[in-house]
């Protein structure tokens, strides 16, 4: 089958071995696919992730050396199920899932960084059978394929574990920020105060729900914080220095929640925490609760998802929509349909 | 009156100015007071305490060509009041007290760390008259004196907000990991675990309540800790690196209390707090209540304060206790006494 595939550092569009679903897994058609952060990431500094994976979790997520299809993000359709395998969904069906694939009762291995299991750039993939959830209520493809980004922000908002009386500040209003707006309005919290230094973003964060948005090149969103009430900051960046930022910007007794993924080393003045008090939850990923909620925000209109989709591509422009996702004025989520 | 004072980056006995109390105002005469890690800190790099204290709080704390006299956890006698400042304890009676001294409705400055209020290593301090809370039931002023460090390690625990299924590591047993453990007994969090290098510590970390004491030479304090229960880990070391130890050994989900006072830059590779979703708390000093509470611990005779106190000086012993508590095998506290 045909696939935009990242192959010696760089993305082709190729062929790859057609998936077959085993016992407990489904073949689905990739009906939209959506372009990651952690993607962009990867294809730039493939090795430094491997690396970094491998001492976190003592294991190697990928062989560099073979081809890798990534695409984390689908929304796809049933073709087919596995042998000895509960047919829950009619085939035909439109679903979405998370994407993770069992290997053991203690592993699993991620759809999309994994040399075994092509993602989202791909006609087809296999999936785990029991993790679908149905798209419902008409919902396109494309909005549902946005449930994952948006359960990274809701994740982040559930992490933060809010109070009444706190005023969240989102630093960094890229997809995972949005998706943070959109899980802080959900809750309520008032004002969500925004900083992005994109026009376009800036635009999308109010939008989204944002209340005071603010350029960081103008004026610094600190001074939007009202004074008596607890702050809490969402990294939504993930670049070394920010947190060192914002450990001197930050008053004090805030919370940062350490939603961005920054993979390099960082240098931080611990002293600036110290004396502040400050506290940090670092966040990854969500939980099946969570995602499952986003699906079902997505199916009853209650994100503004149109807004978020700037772009579909086809394999062949995989790669130019890399390229172009660097640039924040034009874009901020770009959607691959392997079909077209 | 005589003072062990920190003059040209030295510690040198001599004689300061006769300090006068202004209404609101305390004079008090020096009983015993403890030196705290900070004070050697202090002692060996002021320029970088000062500036770090410039760049958090916009205010130099300490001007390093005028003498500083250091003795922040003190127990004194009250020998008279500033005019029109009600006598609320009276004279003779044996005191503790914050080492804080309001200037204005916004800013203070800390007894002990300033040039113009004298701390604990002269005969004579003045101190915030309102602060002053009475010993009772009998306790020795060297016992009281540890009212101070005491706190630190009772903040660091009510910071903690343990849940009743959390397992508390601590690491590294001088004053304040051994303060935290007994903050951690009195919450009943079982089992205590503790780590550090000294065989003595480690003995000190026993007697204080600790139920597994680790040798981090011999075996990782990490594998002790229960699958399956919140891990808390107390950073009571406050050295570079540290902290990127504890992000690489701490299990999922841990959350990190940074109790250790780290004023250099310090290097960290977030992706491990992403991956377990660490969460961190800063934490510094203690509350007026939590402050309060120790001294009735004390009094009540629920800490093992004896134990604690491993070396008593006159003002001339000073600069030779700087350098004896650098071995942690011969010292936890050493009390100044400068009436001796």
């Amino acid at each position: 089958m045909k696939a935009a595939i990242f192959r010696g550092g760089d993305i082709v569009v190729g062929d790859v071995p057609e998936p077959k679903p085993a016992t407990g897994q489904v073949l689905v058609k990739t009906l939209a696919c959506g372009i990651c952060g952690s993607d962009l990431h990867a294809a730039q500094h493939a090795h430094r992730m491997v690396d970094m994976s491998k001492r976190v979790s003592g294991r190697i997520a990928m062989d560099l050396s073979r081809d890798v299809v990534f695409g984390h993000e689908f929304c796809c359709e049933v073709l087919d199920y596995g042998p000895d395998t509960e047919r829950r969904l009619p085939l035909g069906a439109r679903a979405v899932a998370m994407p993770v694939m069992p290997l053991s009762a203690e592993t699993r291995t991620t759809i999309g960084y994994s040399n075994d299991y092509p993602g989202g750039y791909a006609e087809r993939m296999v999936l785990a059978a029991p993790l679908l959830l149905e798209v419902s209520n008409g919902l396109s493809a494309e909005h549902a394929a946005l449930t994952e980004p948006l359960a990274v922000g809701i994740h982040a908002v559930e992490k933060a574990t809010l109070a009444s009386d706190d005023v969240p500040l989102v630093v960094g209003c890229g997809p995972v920020g949005l998706a943070t707006i959109v899980g802080l309005r959900l809750k309520n919290a008032r004002p969500i105060i925004a900083a992005d230094f994109s026009p376009k973003r800036r635009e999308l964060a109010a939008k989204m729900g944002a209340d005071i948005v603010i350029d960081p090149a103008k004026e610094t969103p600190y001074g939007k914080l009202p004074v008596g009430r607890r702050a809490v900051i969402f990294e939504c960046v993930g670049v070394p220095g920010l947190l060192q930022q914002i450990f001197e910007a930050a008053p004090r007794d805030a919370r940062i929640v350490v939603a961005g993924v920054c993979m390099e080393p960082d240098r931080i003045e611990p002293f600036f925490g110290i004396v502040k008090e400050l506290a940090l939850q670092f966040v990854l990923g969500y939980t099946p609760a969570e995602f499952a909620w986003c699906l079902s925000l997505l199916a009853e209109g209650l994100v503004d998802a149109e807004a978020l989709i700037t772009g579909k591509v086809g394999l062949e422009g995989v790669k130019g929509a890399f390229k172009e996702l660097a640039n924040p004025e034009r874009h901020t989520k770009i959607l691959v349909e392997p079909w077209r």
